[in-house]
């Protein structure tokens, strides 16, 4: 079997053949949720914990439609905010859940590396659902789906990612899985938003949204994660629209069968025109969603077949 | 099959033989539930999402064991109010939640209009679990339900409804029902909590709580609500349970064998004195509350049935 | 069978073949969460609230996973702390959920006591999950079984208890069922945290750490209840560790042999050194958790085939 990971924390680790194997099997899953009767058995006995230490209704939702769907106990952990002070704290939750033998641990945390921290600790699999300004696995598994399926393939694409790209965990996921699966990543923003280091991650850096679009095939908005950004620049919402908001005259410069993503929630009139994201002849938002969902499922299943065999070969 | 609606939006849309059909599926969940194994699997292999706008402990567990009793997945979302504020936000979550694949949707908020308007976005069959001032149908068909096996017949029953009328979506619900299988409605109250214009609906309106309960078979108390009265007359609760609590000496107007209703929570000594609450010979507030399960185990296979019948018909 | 109880409201009411009955199942559920597949269906069929007045993480997501391993359709009930305000309230909220049929009710409460009133109301099994500074019995339980793994045995032990005796249900709890097993218990504090009234409950008492661990097999901390201490005496933590904290001095005073306890969550630095904490071949603070999943599944199963006798019995 392809996938040889024991745990999900970033796009990083993963080579192009499992990120493959993710996608095939969510197609599988995409076609079972469209159907009438969505119950699966791949996580049955499993027991799936969820502790997002930040809100997140849209991916915690997802991640508990899929355990479900695939037949594990899924239990939500409220984590609150006074308990994510020290790094002790998070170490001593972590060892607790563990004493309780979960199978699957989705770990969402403001700390980058915290999903890190826990998958050394715990003898399940994590999986990192966001860890501050580090990764986002799924989110980019979800996007790399949408946009195979849409596009038919996913190389040799050329992608625009446009907008808050500092601090975006969203994008810095998309392009490691678009370098590794050999497409072409543009970076579009103001200064401020893209450090230039970016370039050095082999991507192609521009300040004026229209030059960036030029041909791209995909255009991927990003939400501006105002309350991420301390102290330094924050844009009025106005002149960033005016500048770095998707409408119709920046998204002509695009291919004329481009896609537009965004990983929600939008911010409409903000980062992206209304009427854009609800055409669905170039809007794939709505897909996003529907992929996120068969995409965990996926990326559940392989981590468990791996957990199986590691506990087999340990007994 | 007589129900043939693809959503539960409120009773106005419901014709007789359409409550009736549920109500007497509602009866054998009666029983189901009263027994040792409390599982069924109309809903199997179906998602069903809690979106709860408003808080609302009660109704919201009801419609949660009444999912898990029939195998559905259920889940719960935790809608922050921030997110309720511009309507196009409402859209977006539900067509967020509509990705995900779910099969029922049971939404409760506080602006009226909102269950119909999510309802044209989503594939799914839509449950409104109360909106606004607008309509709770479950609510009125567990009272339907509880008169029903009560008095032998939910016709040519007269039902007093008293108090907060105005402010009240289980008032409206239950004068249409209540019309709709051919009983008399009467509304007590004073005039700021009972408009005039209700006499148009078909209901007598009284202002003196004695006379209104002149040989009425069912006492319909409702719940003061204060969180709902912006600006206007504000009854002081002593003086609101002198004129329209309901005592002996007032419940000594009604029939002999009258019962005694009120959705809850109650505010003992404000809407209804303690005693009478507590009385099993009268009081039939328990028996609401066992109704309400049943009758969202019977509303949700229905709707289920006829969700499957579209989509075989569209495949 | 040897357990008779219909309800699990603390250890007090329990005989001591009672709770080795429940210690006994335990031991088969360690092994059952061990496994692979975490299934079982003691449950299947029956009906599990979570009603937790007070905050808890870890003992609501304890019994939420003992109770989906066993099948139980699960459902928390987040009440809010408006509603615990009036002793009427809490009645009236358990006959709502009495009226929606559940088979096993779990309750936590700030007042001792609440557990016990609500038993009276409810026609399901209630087990309590901690009260006022009354009991918390499952807690007492997994403690037991984690000392009777570790050390072979349950009786005839010398255990210290040490810290917060006097705001402490943990303590009152396991004090009653060490010496029902045949212990010797000695509670170490200051005198403002160790009432001498409960050297009459057949417990020696020591103001001195260490003089209080000589020989112990067992050294149990306790949280410091800062939130409990309502006026007078509140140690400052740095002078608190000083004199209770446990350190390689103190420990060295017990047995050679003696396990280090704590029911979690520690403040490290304060009851308990962080290396001692850590150390898995003296401290058993995980073990703990693990036990408490076991002891929960062992008791809601017994609970359950009690009130299915009760049920068979009545029809």
């Amino acid at each position: 079997m392809s996938f040889r990971q024991n745990h999900l924390l970033g796009i990083e680790p993963l080579a192009p053949d499992e990120i493959t194997a993710i996608l095939d099997l969510a197609d599988d899953y995409v076609t079972l949720n469209r159907s009438e009767a969505k119950d699966a058995d791949a996580l049955k006995g499993l027991t799936q914990v969820n502790m997002f230490f930040e809100n997140s209704t849209r991916t915690q939702s997802s991640f508990e439609i899929a355990g479900k769907r695939l037949g594990a106990h899924v239990m939500n952990m409220a984590m609150e905010a006074s308990s994510i002070k020290k790094g002790e704290t998070l170490i001593d939750t972590a060892l607790t859940i563990n004493a309780m033998h979960p199978d699957l641990l989705v770990v969402r945390h403001p700390h980058s590396g915290a999903a890190d921290l826990l998958s050394q600790k715990v003898n399940c699999a994590v999986l990192n659902a966001g860890d501050g300004r580090h990764e986002h696995p799924t989110q980019a598994l979800l996007d790399a789906l949408t946009i195979r399926r849409r596009k038919g393939r996913l190389h040799r694409l050329t992608v625009a990612i446009c907008g808050d790209i500092a601090h975006s965990r969203v994008a810095r996921s998309n392009m490691m899985l678009l370098h590794k699966m050999e497409n072409r990543v543009r970076l579009i923003g103001p200064p401020t938003l893209v450090p230039s280091a970016f370039g050095e991650l082999g991507c192609e850096v521009y300040e004026d949204m229209q030059e960036g679009l030029q041909g791209a095939d995909v255009v991927m908005m990003l939400r501006l994660q105002k309350e991420r950004m301390d102290g330094g620049f924050i844009p009025s919402e106005r002149e960033y629209y005016h500048r770095y908001g998707l409408d119709e005259a920046k998204l002509a410069c695009a291919a004329e069968d481009a896609i537009v993503m965004h990983p929600g929630p939008m911010n409409r009139g903000v980062e992206i025109d209304g009427t854009i994201a609800d055409d669905i002849n170039r809007s794939v938002i709505q897909d996003q969603v529907e992929m996120g969902v068969a995409v965990r499922m996926a990326a559940m299943e392989l981590l468990a077949r791996n957990l199986k065999a590691r506990r087999t070969e340990a007994a």
